[in-house]
């Protein structure tokens, strides 16, 4: 391996195309190019090929060829099969339980069905991401229609407790997310509905699945046709549902030694990360979690700016939040696990990732952090400073990350059991400050408006010095 | 050429993958298999290919790369695009306008809004396939919130006066549906929304267009991500839509010479179906036609039935009207220019299409129809029986095409001016009996309910014999 050799560690963004399934696309293109809707000879050769792709997907996901629908992508296996199941279910009611940690295809379908009159209950998560069952189960409702959680986190990896709530909802038909865990584990027990993206296993890019029980209520959001059971429209990707379907064996085949390994190098990066870069919280449940991925984040530093120094040093992996994204938004996981949302990096390791290359990022992260950090002037130790009972920060408008590096820099200014008073107006700081205390073991005392110090804007964020 | 090399006569269903799409679709699959969204390499590289083949396909269709979106067929298009323009026409009225021979994506979206109280009107079409454009700007009212008109028609190739009714519609939007043309002619002039779909023109599946006029209103139908350009959600296929992007290139730069070989060869079929099948209806426009589709109709069989005979001589063709498919309902667009919807044959030949293999076709032709006809028993000539001045003839019960088949069978039986009386209760006779008429120049005079006839249910359909 050379040490130039470009590392991609962001799987679960998108896989490469899987061996198996490029030599799949090929052939299908050859003999399954065909309207599988027609009689003549091409056209019935697309649909057996069409028909034991489905087969094997069915077979993968513990379900019947029948149940199961090919849609364009995972995001519109959610949409479709959100919006279906809730209309099917429209005379139970038009309450959508979902957790706060989905995917933001579940997202934004719940504020559309809200916008539409539709009622949302969103389920909070522990600091590991996890949902309660219990607590997902209290959310149902007579008027439930629809409940929906995630296989297993996208951003953290945290493995959701499924089977659990699905067996405490009754007869609530349950969405599961698995985009994250279905070319890796076997689909939880429990779903009433199913939703996957073929490209996040090694499958070819244009190919979702939704699968949806027999038996729950289904009635299509788009003006359905004759095709995927009614549930999809438009013409069918047969080449590329082949080459899915193939993808999809072939890594479940590898999954048990694969996950293993992986398992095992995740748990190199979750131990190694915090000794050797200061202030790094790793986030995400430790133990039920997905084979390949995790989290940490960095104090001070922003998610982006990380981001592009590894992509400098030939290391793809993706960030969960950034300050200096286009939508200024943090990231909804982090945000609602409460924790860090600054400086995240995200890893999830493809399929044959070695020792060697994640020794590699093992190396080089510590100095791209400290590099980003540099022009901060930051001492990473509490610095101890003339002490005075409170002191009050401003840091109105200052975007994120400098309200909590201004915080981090002067909380030695006070005695411990004395008061730093942080004035903000960035939206991040609402979450960060709180995250920041909780990792570095401060008290965080809560917010007020800022008028009380003066201000014209924005809140006062409170904190009281422990150590 | 073998006389058994199997002919492939369906490019309106799907064309075969054109070959500078399959190497660009090999080559993207290496170097745009990123996601590109992302910002480290292999994203950034996903997103140049991306935005070039956006630049292509703008550039073919006359649009600017912003106004381009790409969906994951020409059914989302027309689906997204219809819905996405009647939302953001909301204001000025819930009024649609479209012509009578649509695609079924065009009629099930229409009959959706309409179930959700917007309104609907439909424009007739010539016994051409053709709309006349100032009867379809007449349709157009203050409330209007689009229209929908197709470039081409799919089932009888004939091509619409888009630019004119542009012209006479004012400030109306006007969505073009142009699938069948765009990889063969230029888009037609005056479209605010243009669809289409890659694998009709040799592209992969997995690719459609939805183009959108800047300054056109438009609120996306379904939860919107960032993605292109929030018309269009989930991750956007990047190889296939650099294949098709390729593929349209190649297609367009042969079409001026492909499409006046192609048009010679149907006007070959045109010409010599009728010499060589008797009680053929060649249907469609004759003169504003697309290039390379023809359709005609045999009385008295049945349109799957001439597909699967044709289909064991090695020929594959379309139906695009059916007694016996699953809906039993007869093609809409045959039925709106009312001509015969029964024995209907589709041709559309791809690029590279030789005489030697149309030839064959009409060698094999009339062998297959007259067999399909053979256990009729039919006098292909008009028979002279004892005449009597008018005729019952009771088809309850009989599925087409037998009432029409009884009718042809003994209008021989009344003298000229004499009226022969059909009686029928399959939907499918209120369309053939007066197409037929048409054809054979006999006079339709109209039907009423059978129950005069002492009949308990179905129609009395009345023919004329006029010679």
């Amino acid at each position: 391996m050379s040490s130039t050799e470009p590392l991609y560690f962001d799987v679960a963004s998108t896989a490469p195309l899987h061996p198996v399934a490029r030599q799949a696309l090929a052939a299908a293109l050859d003999e399954g190019w065909g309207d599988p809707a027609r009689l003549y000879r091409s056209g019935r050769q697309a649909r057996l090929l069409l028909d034991a792709a489905r087969e094997t997907v069915a077979e993968l996901i513990g379900a019947r060829p029948d149940e199961v629908s090919f849609t364009a992508s995972g995001t519109q296996a959610v949409q479709l099969g959100l919006l279906g199941a809730l209309r099917g279910r429209r005379r139970t009611g038009r309450h959508l339980v979902h957790s706060a940690v989905e995917h933001s295809s579940v997202l934004h379908t719940a504020e559309r069905h809200e916008a539409e009159g539709g009622e949302v209950s969103v389920v909070p998560v522990d600091r590991g991401g996890r949902v309660v069952a219990e607590r997902f189960a209290a959310a149902v409702r007579p008027d439930t229609a629809l409940a929906v959680l995630q296989s297993a986190n996208h951003e953290v990896g945290t493995v959701q407790p499924v089977a659990e709530v699905a067996s405490l909802i009754g007869g609530v038909p349950l969405l599961v997310d698995a985009a994250q865990s279905i070319g890796r584990l076997p689909a939880p027990a429990g779903w009433s509905l199913l939703t996957a993206s073929a490209h996040k296993w090694g499958g070819p890019p244009g190919v979702g699945v939704l699968a949806v029980r027999k038996g729950v209520r289904f009635n299509s959001a788009l003006p359905a046709d004759e095709r995927e059971g009614g549930r999809v429209p438009g013409y069918v990707n047969v080449p590329a549902i082949v080459a899915a379907a193939a993808a999809l064996r072939a890594v479940r085949g590898e999954a048990a030694a694969e996950n293993a390994r992986l398992h095992a190098l995740v748990e190199r990066i979750r131990a190694r990360v915090p000794q050797l870069v200061p202030e790094v919280e790793v986030v995400g449940d430790p133990v039920r979690r997905l084979p390949h991925l995790v989290t940490f984040s960095c104090l001070y530093v922003d998610g982006e700016v990380l981001l592009t120094e590894l992509d400098r040093a030939g290391i793809a992996v993706s960030s969960g939040s950034s300050c200096t994204s286009s939508t200024l938004t943090p990231s909804h996981v982090l945000a609602a696990m409460g924790v860090l949302t600054e400086g995240n990096v995200r890893l999830s390791l493809p399929t044959g990732t070695s020792e060697a290359q994640v020794d590699r990022f093992l190396s080089v992260l510590p100095e791209v952090v400290a590099a980003v950090r540099a022009p901060l002037g930051l001492d990473l130790t509490l610095p101890v400073g003339e002490p005075t009972a409170e002191l009050v920060i401003d840091a109105l408008g200052k975007r994120c990350p400098l309200p909590v590096i201004e915080l981090a820099k002067r909380i030695g200014e006070v005695p411990p059991g004395g008061l730093v008073v942080v004035l903000a107006d960035d939206e991040a700081a609402r979450l960060d400050i709180p995250a920041w205390c909780e990792m570095r073991e401060q008290s965080y005392e809560g917010e007020a408006p800022a008028d009380a110090y003066g201000a014209d804007r924005g809140f006062a964020y409170r904190v009281r010095r422990v150590s």
